[in-house]
């Protein structure tokens, strides 16, 4: 298969890739780096991806930005990160992408553990996660073409837990490893409107 | 109790003052009806709102529009407006408003049925309930001061079925009354955390 990769230098996306280029022509997309940039907060830098990516049978984000802080001190600017960037950026992925992916092929976008089990300064970050579920789910009935939706749901991840540890107190990471395989699944397997939780 | 009700005049709206205004004050806001005019899509104007209306032991929100149509011709603008409205409107309403609810006071916000139950033309309005409900399961652990916060998540509503009926093939009905329950629940009630599923 040919798959695009956006957020592919991220912790989640190098092991995505890792998982998936030997078996497949994998094509990485990032802000800064690989072999095409993307803004996943612009749709133009979106719609300018796909041009030049052209037709694939798998579109990956593992991307997406949110504020984590007090919801005290949350301002709709603040709230505005998510929203921009994980909930609408991974929204309009989907969009703008159906055209370039083949009969058969897929998304998969990223959500988190926060939606189901809250933190603490994570309500910003559970909303644009519960947003993009809900979103996976609906979208998954009117895909065109047998084209398949799916996201995964991954727990704190162990080589992660230097930045975002202290968010997850007695959650118990995960290797980044077994969250690479819910991104194999979901584009190697034949599921769709599923919400792969890597807890 | 003295309760603010965004969106009273609606069908929701009218249910949730006439369950609630034998026992409590009632205070109606609308977008062009009501004891204080509010569009929840302006922070500004859910601000003035608030001073308007000054300290409350209960907000309800029965409102936010969602666009209704197909995935294919969903495009970044019409699904904005699920955005602008059912989710930032809604989560600006909370975020605007812990300095006016009292000690121990509520938000009850809405989603609905089609984030659980997909329907054909509802991604948007899906991914719109789905950031609301995320939103309050984790905020209700860091609302300060014994504030509480619930979401309601209407099925397809009997009095409605003339406009929304032919979205909603083979979906049981119920009648506004009963989802009107679902808010006393949430508001004379102690839980938090909760969508109240009224399907």
């Amino acid at each position: 298969m040919r798959i695009l990769i956006v957020g592919a230098s991220g912790t989640i996306g190098r092991a995505v890739v890792g998982k998936l280029e030997k078996h497949h022509e994998v094509i990485c997309a990032g802000r800064s780096s690989g072999d095409v940039f993307v803004d996943i907060t612009s749709v133009d830098s979106i719609q300018a991806m796909y041009e030049k990516v052209g037709k694939v049978d798998a579109v990956v984000s593992a991307t997406g930005k949110a504020h984590f802080g007090p919801l005290s001190e949350l301002t709709p600017e603040l709230n505005g990160i998510g929203i921009e960037s994980k909930l609408k950026g991974q929204i309009h992925l989907v969009l703008a992408g159906m055209d370039y992916v083949n009969d058969g092929g897929s998304f998969t976008l990223t959500t988190g553990i926060m939606m189901d089990d809250p933190i603490l300064q994570g309500a910003s970050a559970a909303m644009a996660n519960g947003g993009v579920k809900a979103f996976v789910k609906a979208a998954a009935i009117e895909l065109p073409r047998g084209i398949r939706i799916n996201s995964v749901s991954p727990n704190v991840i162990q080589e992660s837990l230097d930045k975002y540890g202290a968010f997850f107190p007695g959650f118990e990471a995960v290797p980044v490893q077994r969250v690479a395989l819910a991104y194999q699944k979901s584009i190697e397997g034949a599921q769709t409107g599923q919400n792969y939780e890597v807890y």
